[in-house]
């Protein structure tokens, strides 16, 4: 079949709109038609370049929702009319990291996924003159049609709007499965956010639900705060504004008897690795956790004296937010429909896949949290 | 009254035998006899002067045994008689940290301790001269009398030999509770353990306590895997013989039917800041956990890629093997009058007070793994 798709044609270049070839799903491959997809940085780093793993010509996408539309040979968990979201974690639950139960790291395609490829080992995108097209994170959502493993789409309820729920693909999932999945934040905790884009407020509003007591934003743009306040922050810092923002912190959170400060449970949502290290240490001594998020730049490094580590702080990381795709998934667009957590107003702007440039411009400019092309 | 102790007079000189004055217990301390102590390298670090925070003259020792002879004001869990091991980290059971449940960090003495003084700001030892001598970790063991705070003395069975029970007063504790505090091994893990020293063999032996299939010992020295085979080291790993450490733990840990090597759990007992990193980074995708244990030089950095913690690995430190002393190490000392856990083979020589500049010597020249001092 034929289907219009946004095609990354070269590195650092804008997405190109055009007509592509798609073959239908192989055994245990599913066609979607994607009703909508949001605009992460994740797909900005490789188009722009910067991601030295990057594949071209591909397309990009990996935070979409749609309708299956059929389903290849030996599918059982699917049928046509089924909604679901794309997983570029996927889970297989018969893998050894899925079995592990420590992990949602699911390995099962990871090898093929990594090199644009479904897990035959082919693509199905084509361009009209018989190009392959890469598949983007297994997913590439800036196609109205695609076509992607069984084991890597979460089926859910029918009620849900597309153009919110696309969102839980990617920024929601991260932000709030980094408190509830790898930090286990408990009730009464204190916790910092570094980055108050769309993942940070997705942190925050995974404290907001986990009970914190205090949850400080942390930005260098002070126009940030006021949304972070309607998500649940309590206390913000500007780094450029205060002399040490470790420091700061740490004052901010001097609590009991002892009066020893620090964050119970700190966040770094920036990619910056010089933030990935207050983070860390403005956590406390003794039990601080600190979960880096965001994506650094090719080759950074993180850094700190071992002597954090040794008095009690822990450092870890998080992908998809610990999320296992196909069991929370669907949990999170029952939290959503519930209103136990908040999507609509993240979503700052609504393009046709003719705009989704100007979706790359707008996150550049900073005036988007999250903008959803709909098909 | 006098008593007979080695001073530090002086950073990078000889330990001094000589006469000092030791005044008797103020309100919440203990007068006690040492019977033994063992010679560690946090003793040398400060000796040598790589301490930025050493403060001199002061009795150092932290790693002692003995009995209590007389107890001040207030005190009510020890009476004379009682036999002892000096705790460098209290259990005071009343600060938050004590209360959280989630640290050994005892804060409540550790301002007065980290500038060698007792609680109420002054020391016990002088010269005989007047000039007061600074305390050592709140222990100074290398004087065969000291005085310390109740909340940092640990009362043990009177059936133990002092001259073994001593080493739990740091090495074995440090290297055991690594594994089953810090890390929480399961059985059938897999481990890698960086540096065969003492603390290194301890490590050891708590792997193979916690039931670990693999137990990978790495070390430069092939003399040392000998004594790790006693211990319940499985394989050894020479890094100067193989091209890449990482890669040789990972090819020896490919289990399972998704081959992916790393070990479950990493130690790190070298205080090198490369080798943290490579046990770090051998450690398995999704799940791994490094402990580092060892005492980085003043200044010196862990780094590594975000990309590695992102992935799921988890870096964490340990302090005393995040034991809580009062609690723990009575059952240390039971697990060794059972025979669980193996002590004898470690303690390489005997010295006394007198001798005690030649146990540096051959903590040198790695002829050691423990040297201890009978008074
Ligand atoms: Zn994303
Ligand atoms: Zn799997
Ligand atoms: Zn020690
Ligand atoms: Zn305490």
């Amino acid at each position: 079949m034929r289907t219009r798709a946004a095609v990354a044609l070269e590195a650092g270049k804008p997405l190109e709109i055009m007509e592509v070839e798609l073959e239908g799903p192989k055994a245990g491959e599913v066609l979607v038609e994607i009703k909508a997809t949001g605009l992460c940085h994740t797909d900005e780093f490789t188009r722009s370049g910067a991601d030295p793993e990057g594949l071209f010509p591909c397309i990009l996408g990996h935070e979409g929702a749609g309708v299956v539309l059929e389903v290849g040979e030996g599918v059982t968990t699917l049928k046509p009319g089924d909604h679901v979201i794309p997983l570029y974690t996927p889970e297989c639950r018969e893998c050894a990291s899925c079995l592990s139960g420590k992990t949602n790291l699911c390995t099962a395609i990871r090898n093929t996924q990594g090199q644009g490829l479904m897990p035959d080992g082919t693509t199905r995108f084509k361009m009209l003159d018989g190009t392959p097209i890469y598949h983007y994170m297994g997913c590439s959502t800036f196609a109205n049609h695609t076509v992607m493993p069984e084991i890597a789409l979460a089926k859910v309820r029918e009620d849900a709007p597309f153009d919110k729920i696309c969102y839980i693909g990617c920024g929601v999932t991260t932000g709030i499965g980094a408190v509830i999945n790898t930090a286990g934040v408990e009730i009464g905790s204190t916790a910092a956010v570094f980055g108050l884009g769309g993942i940070g407020l997705n942190v925050i509003q995974g404290l907001r639900m986990a009970g914190c007591d205090m949850i400080i934003g942390v930005d260098l743009n002070d126009d940030k705060a006021e949304m972070a306040k309607k998500f649940g922050m309590t206390h913000f810092v500007n780094p450029s504004k205060v002399e040490n923002t470790v420091a700061e912190i740490v004052n901010l959170t001097k609590r009991g008897i002892d009066q020893i400060g620090g964050v119970d449970y700190s966040f770094d949502a920036t990619g910056n690795v010089k933030v990935m290290r207050d983070a860390l240490e403005c956590s406390h001594r003794g039990w601080g956790v600190s979960v880096i998020i965001g994506v650094a730049p090719a080759g950074a490094e993180i850094s700190t004296r071992p002597f954090q580590l040794v008095t009690g702080r822990v450092w870890k990381g998080t992908a998809f937010g610990g999320a296992k795709g196909r069991t929370d998934v669907p949990k999170f667009v029952d939290w959503y429909m519930d209103g136990k957590i908040e999507i609509d107003p993240m979503i700052t702007h609504k393009l046709t896949l003719d705009e989704i440039n100007h979706g790359f411009d707008l996150m550049h400019e900073g005036k988007s949290i999250r903008a959803v092309v709909e098909y």
